[in-house]
């Protein structure tokens, strides 16, 4: 009775697969600090959770396919102030993020076709692929160059007959990178001349550091028909349970294939789509004062990880994660080590192993995700911590 | 830039598609019977809205992605109730009984693998069948044998090497008819001989009429290893816009893989799955009511549409749908006439056309799914209304 091939090789999330360590920690009384997960501890903006709480329809009923006008038409409004113009038909509400991704590999490509990421890359990629019987190609970058974007002859030779697209998540997931214009521009010209589509992941547009500006795949004219925006109220209004994304494209047949396979599903759900309704009409200005927590959390984690000896890690300039070289052979085997071996004063770290973010088998195995979504004091307690548990790992595990 | 085959070929939601139309005719003051959509207008128990109201947590975060444990064991107490004995771990928590079928339909088969699906069928497997690019292979049934399954042969001849599972929906969307235990004991036994998966869709599991009992397919010890059972809150607790169903299964490695589609779009809707805790805390002595209720209203549209010359229906023994012979060619043309030129009185029906709920090209053009989830008075004056619709389009458009 054997299962399907790609029900056999799915990943399991690396963010997730070694939570019942975690688990086994918490019940022996240990503190973990999560630096694992990108599970923001803003608090839910009022608005949001005021809207849920007067949700008071006698029914709680479907909703369209595509969402609420009311939540397409806001999200337009929300990239207007970003200067870039959509109609609400080009946003189509998805059950977080996530679904969005989903809709948009189904969307461009067939069992077999590739997609291009350059990699380190969100790992749930992988699970999407799978479920959609894609191939991903994988783009190596390096933590040395800060994982910018590689020069064009190196995509174009990664490019065959059955790649369908580039994946690129800006900021990004796990590196915090932010791609410039040209970097994007760079990758544009490609879909072009070698006509791809290009899916952006964009769900950390707000979460960009230094005075910079995000810069949207939307804003390039001449992929108008190629790029499918991945968008999210995940983090931007710290609301990860909500489960309320959008996939936005200005091309019509995308948007019809979309449509349909979301017509699938039903709808999204109704309470939380009326809290983003909420949410965006917040307005954006509730998001500095976050935008600069982060920034600071950014500077204390990338502070207390650089002065750590071995370790190699560049300076972030967006989301909330950084990648990390760490001067372990095996992260995963750390990481492990550092829920069920490794206490300091009753307390321990849990950060991400790195090879799930890989496409390429090996890579990554001396890699960290660290997210810094812990307020600063535990962020600087969590690296005392973290160090401690490198150095007795290294002095006593791979001595 | 073309998309994908499937996203080419993905079928059009035949229960959404019509919207426009509708939409249309409201806007110009007409009012609607709205039998074309299973959107139940029983009011959601308070309990649930209840749970959703007093939503209190500070942060809105993310859950575990099989769900939380209380709501997976609130799930295995109600099959206890049925004499059904399952783990938490036998339940997965998914975004709707929708993302179970997804799912499911992942987990067995690879793209080009086969699942046979009795015809009519719930229409939305297509757009599932496209998006894991699985074929959807049919069998027919008919109205006139009451849509009964047929013997093993008629079965056996559809069963290639490429047959990975069995799809069955009980009580059936969209033709009301609950299997017997003799009807799925023959197709258990069919799948352990030829090894194959069984998939049930049990969502209305409760709508079931004439004091007759559902039988699941989780009764079946043979089968233990071979069943993934759908479920949902939707119908069960007029909550569909909740978004939480769940996948049912003792076949470790089939949860296990599912688990790993999970872990990808990271865990359904925590404010919702607080309601389903406060749904199922109920008990089911609340469902009594509602069944009569519903028994009730399919006694009225069955008396109603038997009662119209040419209309060849079958009293339905469960769910809130009936498959209905009309004596019109095609029911699409007829269904959009409907709504954009017939009115009595400025009012109308919405019926939807069955050929989208066969996968045999053709079949089901004469056919309509009409959903009983109005009060009395409102379907016995939606029937007058459709029938002189059937009258006039008889006398005027198919003169």
């Amino acid at each position: 009775m054997d299962i399907s091939r790609r029900g056999q090789t799915v990943q399991a999330s690396p963010i997730r697969k070694f939570k019942p360590y975690a688990d086994a920690a918490i019940a022996d009384g240990v503190k973990i600090f999560f630096l694992n997960i990108g599970d923001p501890d803003i608090p839910t903006p009022k608005p949001i959770l005021d809207a849920v709480r007067s949700f008071n329809d006698p029914i709680l009923g479907y909703g369209p396919a595509q969402g609420f006008l009311e939540l397409r038409q806001a999200i337009a409004g929300y990239f207007k102030d970003y200067g870039i113009s959509l109609k609400a038909d080009n946003v189509l509400i998805t059950l977080g993020g996530s679904e969005a991704i989903l809709m948009a590999f189904a969307t461009v490509a067939d069992p077999g076709d590739e997609i291009i990421i350059p990699e380190p890359f969100y790992t749930n990629y992988n699970g999407y692929a799978s479920l959609a019987a894609l191939k991903v190609v994988p783009l190596t970058l390096k933590v040395e160059d800060g994982f910018r974007l590689p020069p064009a002859e190196e995509f174009e030779a990664k490019i065959t007959p059955r790649t369908r697209a580039i994946v690129l998540c800006s900021p990004n997931n796990p590196t915090g990178t932010v791609y410039t214009a040209e970097e994007l521009g760079r990758v544009v010209k490609l879909a072009v001349k070698h006509n791809l589509f290009i899916i952006g992941d964009e769900v950390y547009k707000e979460f960009v550091y230094n005075g910079r500006r995000h810069i949207s795949l939307l804003e390039f004219e001449e992929a108008r028909d190629r790029v499918i925006v991945v968008d999210s109220i995940s983090k931007r209004f710290s609301c990860c349970g909500a489960r309320v994304g959008a996939a936005i494209t200005r091309n019509d047949q995308v948007y019809a294939a979309m449509l349909k396979f979301a017509q699938a599903r039903l709808c999204p759900p109704t309470i939380e789509q009326r809290a983003a309704i909420a949410a965006y009409k917040m307005g954006m200005g509730y998001f500095e004062p976050v935008r600069r927590e982060y920034e600071r959390r950014r500077d204390v984690l990338f502070e207390g990880l650089s002065a750590i000896p071995g370790v190699v890690v560049r300076k972030p300039e967006g989301a909330f994660y950084m990648s990390v070289r760490v001067p372990v052979r095996d992260t995963e085997k750390f990481v492990i080590w550092m829920l069920t071996d490794f206490r300091l004063d009753g307390q321990t770290v849990m950060v991400a192993p790195e090879s799930g973010f890989y496409g390429t088998p090996g890579k990554g195995k001396d890699e960290i995700r660290a997210a810094y979504v812990l307020n600063e004091d535990d962020l600087r307690r969590a690296l005392v911590v973290f160090r401690a548990g490198l150095e007795k790992y290294k002095a006593t595990v791979e001595k």
